[in-house]
């Protein structure tokens, strides 16, 4: 009889995918479902982790020039009617603010009273509020390129909410951009995807695909929408970041207008682009293993945790000493310009103490006992490999190599999954191979099927939308490049010349 | 006929004081009202200041073991019912969403549809929804002190509004704490009131009296709201944060309770704080001048500014390299574990540039032309000093000495606003120099009064309410010391045992 291995989370992902994410994030500490339906309460452990992808991310937009700002969280109902495609793309999942004060109804409880003339939405992004800001900020090309983004909280009404995935209220950053050509807006479009796509690869440790969406899955309003896919472990893709040609469209909707070099009065050309905290649900899905969460180094919420083992009294001092100069030398260490991160556990509650910290996902435990300092080292163990392969290290070779192992982690974890990603991406050209590789080995299980396949496709929206009915498979990406790949439609079989990425997706 | 001397803002602060902070807001590009009521848009320049306070304040708070979380936007009425004296403080400016999506009306227009069964508030403030989860996270004393902050938007429904000062929505940060006991609670309410404190006066330049409201000023449903007051120009005080000690009361609305080291069920003790966006107004009113803003150092937007001083194509190339290059250098200088932020200015607008760069408050401009460069110099004007009075600084002394000038302008800007709040401050003890001291001059102007007066008070709501009534003047702040000053209350004449702060204020 096999021996069964033991796992921190039940169940794993090969018995109930969608039950071990849950799973995860709930032994993970890093969110939990709130009393207000479909909004979330995010944890100090995973906020941490979105303070520390803002703040990197951050880094990388001002780089490209952007500056941040902040609007309002109300958008009058009539400025989201401005644009005929957005406003229907939005109407279904509106939280509409109608009054702004309560009163003593008859019945002794309180009621909303103070009825609003105009309702107020709260905004589920915000293309036509700042765009009312860009038509009074913006009068001459001298004016142009403005850069903005605002780091918000964003509400769309869902019915079927997931934790980080799919919640009524988000945390997001939204950037907005205009310029004074087509040409410019469609290079900040590009370039943002550029910044997300390096953003997930290096940070997040997350390959992505980069490629357009097709006209049926673009943003409401938008031109073109361009954006990065990943691949979860279930084989599903997670779209983890978009960046919207949106043309002239809003800039015509809110005025925005300027007199151009040559004196002549033109609509400006705008660009949004966003991520939100459904990345961590990606993280989650991409680098979780039946463990627990898996935390890529650079975001990690904290680097490296400190376990004490104290089994008498006289240890403790010693002990103690030992574990707090640690700590502050290595917060003294540089890591990608910012200070490593350390925990320090004391908690007396057995061998429960270092399966929480992997349940967590902190890259590196140090256990710290007598013995470790009578030899002048430590017990380290990393989360990517098993947690009985444990080491032990000199104490100054630690503080030493610290960085080179947390780089060596990020490395592996983006290793692994892209090998995952290639290893369940296929290139297929035959109509029943794609229906046969998408289709579930067994009903109870939809997520077991074959990953992302690589085919053909004429462009017509009725191929995409009966695959969509067969399959609940989308076109998730049609890839950036000119290059024409000859080939005949797998679901119609006419002539084609693109290959774009079919998948199931959240 | 003595001299007009111009200045940058129009009306100044001695013609039309309130006009003149509007004019302020707007030469500096800080912020503008947006079109949804009451809401404001926060521009690059100001939300940059608001970037550093969050950053600068975030640090302090994690030294005392805080740490950052995210809590729904919404609040369900019956949640906010749970505490009677809360409800009833924030009854009457709740933004209440009643509807979940839009639809098409019978006139054409989209009309809200999908009504919620109980209407949700956006959030004035967190206590309720945060105290829920507080309940499921607390369970024994070693969960306690439980230390949360949140940086988010909240709203509160005004009448009149004006920037920073009175907005309808305004972002802040509100932390929420939980302890084993009183004494705890109380402790930590004094020691947040103190980062506050040392905030104001060592971030914003900021002097600040440190104090307790009287009953009718404390926060809906605290046991002790403590704050820090400041004195603005005009001799008002602004309230720039405050700290309240809860007691038990929102732990029993919530249910908070948890086993004590005895294995005794006892409800928690509380306590929540928070600073917001006001604080940039009361900045402006603290520091601002005839010619407009006036940022301290160690927060501001930006440090400095070069302007490269190109008068004929030839000094285009020279010039700019060594701008470039001086800029590369200063943003290599540690300014209090960050680096110097800097902007260069290029644009080709004569003297309006320097003015530009004046109005927004930056606390450096630095000239570059070719003779500059000859001389290997740089032309630098502070902002703490008459705008004429420029000094040509040698290069390396000047990239030498810059965090030394910064911190000589910050410590101006604090030494300035303390000897004009000492000024403006008297001790009063007599009913008729008390009446006197706060009754405009002229009635077409109610902001030129007395300032702080330091007065007996013998503690009976009638004399702070009749002296409210009569002259618009509130108790700002009852001294935290234990010690006693004798006298008589100066509205009553009874004998008193303590001096407390009246003032007119924002």
């Amino acid at each position: 009889m096999a021996k069964k291995i033991k796992t921190a989370i039940t169940p794993t992902r090969d018995q109930d995918y969608p039950q071990w994410y849950q799973e995860v994030i709930k032994a993970s500490d890093m969110a939990e479902n709130s009393p207000v339906r479909g909004c979330m309460v995010i944890k100090p452990w995973g906020y941490a982790l979105w303070e520390n992808i803002m703040h990197e991310m951050d880094i990388l937009f001002k780089q490209t020039g952007v500056k941040n700002a902040y609007f309002p969280l109300f958008i009058p109902l009539s400025f989201l009617e401005k644009e005929a495609a957005h406003v229907e793309g939005f109407a279904k999942e509106c939280a509409v603010v109608t009054h702004h004060r309560l009163e003593k109804g008859s019945e002794g409880g309180l009621i909303p009273a103070g009825e609003l003339t105009e309702p107020l939405v709260v905004r589920p992004t915000s293309e036509t509020i700042i765009g009312d800001a860009f038509s009074k900020w913006i009068s001459s090309h001298r004016d142009l390129p403005l850069l903005i983004n605002q780091w918000a909280n964003v509400v769309r009404w869902e019915m079927r909410t997931r934790l980080f995935l799919r919640t009524s209220e988000f945390l997001w950053q939204e950037g907005h951009t205009a310029h004074a050509n087509k040409a410019e807006a469609i290079e900040r479009t590009q370039m943002m995807l550029d910044v997300y796509a390096r953003f997930a690869e290096e940070y997040l440790a997350m390959p992505v695909i980069k490629g357009s969406k097709t006209a049926a899955e673009r943003f409401p309003g938008a031109i073109d929408t361009m954006c990065i896919e990943a691949m979860m472990q279930d084989k599903k893709a997670l779209q983890a970041g978009t960046s919207h040609f949106l043309g002239q469209n809003f800039a015509k909707a809110s005025g925005i207008r300027f007199q151009s070099a040559q004196e002549k009065e033109e609509f400006a050309w705008t660009t949004s682009w966003g991520v939100s905290t459904r990345m961590i649900g990606g993280l989650v899905m991409c680098h979780g293993d039946d463990d627990g969460l898996v935390l890529p180094p650079r975001i990690a919420s904290s680097h490296v945790v400190l376990l004490p083992i104290i089994r008498k009294a006289a240890d403790s001092a010693p002990v103690m000493e030992f574990t707090h100069q640690l700590a502050d030398e290595l917060e003294n260490v540089n890591y990608h310009n910012r200070p490593i991160r350390v925990e320090i556990d004391t908690r007396d509650i057995g061998g429960a103490r270092g399966w929480d910290w992997i349940k967590k996902g902190i890259p590196l435990r140090v256990e710290i006992g007598p013995r470790d300092i009578a030899a002048n080292s430590v017990f380290v163990g990393r989360r990517d490999m098993a947690h009985r392969d444990k080491q032990s290290v000199k104490r100054e070779s630690f503080i030493k190599t610290i960085t080179a192992i947390l780089d060596d982690i990020q490395a592996t974890l983006f290793q692994r999954a892209l090998d995952f990603r290639e290893m369940n991406t296929h290139t297929i050209d035959k109509r029943d191979a794609f229906y046969d590789f998408f289709t579930p080995a067994n009903s109870t299980r939809p997520e077991i099927h074959g990953g992302f396949a690589r085919s053909p496709w004429c462009g017509a929206a009725d191929c995409e939308s009966q695959i969509k009915q067969d399959l609940s498979v989308t076109i998730r990406s049609v890839p950036l490049s000119e290059d024409t790949v000859e080939g005949h439609c797998i679901h119609c079989g006419k002539p084609s010349d693109k290959q774009v990425v079919f998948a199931k997706a959240y």
